[in-house]
């Protein structure tokens, strides 16, 4: 059998074999990206479900368009307008993930050959999915104030003709930084000089823990250049796939023909559950509640990594988000490391895979939403024991 | 902007109009190709659901495997088994519906410029995830056995880089059609011959009204070529999106790489749902019911077919499935006639876009689940009216 060049890109073991470390029940793991589970509001969804099923549940079991329910698009519009953004229902596709959204793009915008620019470093998957696409993915800089206008500034003057900036500009998958208002005006005034359009992830940007709101680069988005991906995963549920893109009516009229392709349409019975679940329910609460938790964790594993980690280790301060960024000394292999952490009983993800040349070895991600503040404490103990024996 | 050349080509607007002329309710619609809502199972899959999110609602909306549900899998690998299919839960891969099927088909099999070969007639969706891929397809000959053995051995020798063949050979979209088991048997033997994976689309296979079963073409594949697609979308509910492709290790392997690229896993509570109706329910049951309720339907549109529509028109006498494909005479253009159709208050799909080369214009298709026997009298009765006054 002859199969695409495409299959060949989709190097998704990485990410199989990690999350696979973090199933086995005896591993304290920061290594996925899971919400913990006793976040999830299971009463609310069971009777917001229920009430779908009971009142309309021949509608809910049928299907539905494949731009998404109506009224859960208008619930979209009208959070996004209290952020600033000048949006309708039209300018929201529903799609079952952010990982959807990342294949839309590609099938919206991406050829073979062409190159995608991203922060370094980025969301492992998200270069899955641009190397699928079979195209060349370029970093640009990034500090911790976001990334750095005059390199991409640089790497476009170089490649004028690069197809899309991929970016994450709050609470970053994997370092947990966000970008500084300054960066965000600045990396948007260079994208539309060069008319590139930007895709802006923004899965984790309700979890804040400190701090205000920054502008999203969609609300400030005067020429249609942004696609903004939001999500129900980190804020409701992973497990119910949902998620949405908020862009131009031209662009969405494009995502909408890619999803009908790709899936014709996302469940009706999930959407209908959330959007029952929005009418009576405060989600802005539940984030709360979420957050709450979240950063008791995060303080908990910024304050384990103070007491325990050796000199020469640093790591950041997200402001909110699920991860934390930890540098050990340059002459470090964190992927090397991991399996005699695994069998010790702690997982973490190597910082390698996050970057789009691979060439960083001495990073690592830590998850701090999905484990216990005892969990936390123990796992890092673990990990900085190990870590004094080798450095 | 910059866009990509495959969205180009994804013309999806046909689709989208002809079901959004499905949704009027004051249209008798023969254009979907929608289940009865009224087949729904929605008590059972309500208290299938509530169990779940009761149980173990932490779980079900959490992240789970991409390759689908263990107890899902092993449920279908059971149903295929006693089918005479040699499988067990590692050949299967949960997506979300068929559609999903064909796209990930595309994504492992396809290359701009690659040459698919399929039925002719065939299901439209289809022919437009094919040209998304900037594939050419090539329609094979077919007639009311299936396809022509002979045309395709012509076909493979003229073309003998065909990269796939894409068939739905029971019960087929869009004319009702199931293949006879010689037929079958000489498909795959040629396709064996030449090396060339076959994509089997089962839809709609369960609902039979007439007849003993016939043998899947997967269920005869010695050689690995055969990617069955099924899905719960005609027996149980197509709003809840699921559905399952059946392959070799090594070809589910490549599906689930491509699955994870795409929206990671399909939704962890729609498969739990799934998981636990089937526990608890008798699908073939079911099943029976819907086809109990079909079949009285299929009756009343031949036998209304036979009053009522003139001389000079044929149409196929489908034993299972959901369509019907009718045949006027000659120098008739079903898609000119729709606007007067509907304005009349009926609507139907014009053949021209099932046929890959769009060269026959003088047929069209008929759903005869989705509407209640006094719509389908009263449906063709408009449609035989406007048809005798125009031939």
């Amino acid at each position: 059998m002859r199969f695409s060049n495409r299959i060949q890109q989709m190097d998704t073991t990485v990410l199989r074999e990690l999350l696979a470390l973090t199933a086995k029940p005896d591993i304290i793991s920061f290594a996925g990206g899971l919400p913990a589970p006793e976040s999830f509001p299971v009463e609310a969804l069971r009777q917001a479900s229920d009430l779908v099923y009971r009142l309309r549940g021949r509608i809910a079991l049928q299907y539905s368009p494949s731009s998404g329910l109506p009224s859960l698009r208008e619930k979209l519009a009208r959070r996004h307008q209290s952020q600033g953004i000048n949006c309708t229902a039209e300018n929201f596709l529903i799609i079952s993930g952010s990982q959807q959204g990342l294949d839309l793009a590609g099938k919206v915008f991406l050829e073979p050959g062409d190159l995608v620019l991203c922060e370094n470093p980025t969301y492992m998957a998200a270069l899955s999915v641009f190397r699928s696409y079979e195209c060349s993915v370029m970093p640009v800089e990034t500090d911790d104030e976001g990334m750095i206008p005059s390199d991409l500034e640089e790497k476009l003057t170089q490649n004028p003709d690069a197809k899309l900036l991929y970016v994450i500009p709050t609470f970053q998958n994997p370092t947990g930084r966000q970008w500084s208002l300054p960066r965000r005006r600045a990396v948007l005034d260079i994208a539309q000089r060069y008319g590139l359009p930007i895709l802006e992830d923004d899965p984790y940007g309700a979890l804040r823990y400190e701090g205000e709101p920054l502008l999203s680069l969609k609300s400030m988005d005067s020429g249609g250049l942004v696609t903004y991906m939001g999500s129900f995963s980190k804020v409701l549920s992973p497990g119910i796939r949902l998620g949405w893109l908020l862009a131009s009516r031209e662009l969405i009229e494009k995502y909408t023909s890619a999803k009908e392709c790709s899936d014709l349409q996302s469940s009706t019975i999930a959407q209908m559950t959330v959007d029952a679940y929005l009418e009576s329910n405060d989600l802005d609460a539940h984030v709360s509640e979420i957050t709450a938790l979240y950063s008791q964790r995060r303080d908990r594993m910024l304050s384990a990594l103070s007491d325990l980690f050796p000199a020469g280790t640093s790591w950041t301060h997200p402001q909110g988000g699920l991860f934390l960024w930890v540098t050990l000394p340059d002459w470090m292999d964190t992927a090397s490391l991991l399996p005699e952490m695994v069998s010790r009983g702690v997982a973490y993800i190597p910082g390698r895979d996050f970057f789009a040349n691979r060439d960083e070895r001495s990073c690592l991600r830590l998850n701090f939403s999905s484990s216990t503040e005892d969990q936390i404490v123990e796992g890092l103990r673990i990990m900085a024991q190990t870590l004094r024996r080798v450095m």
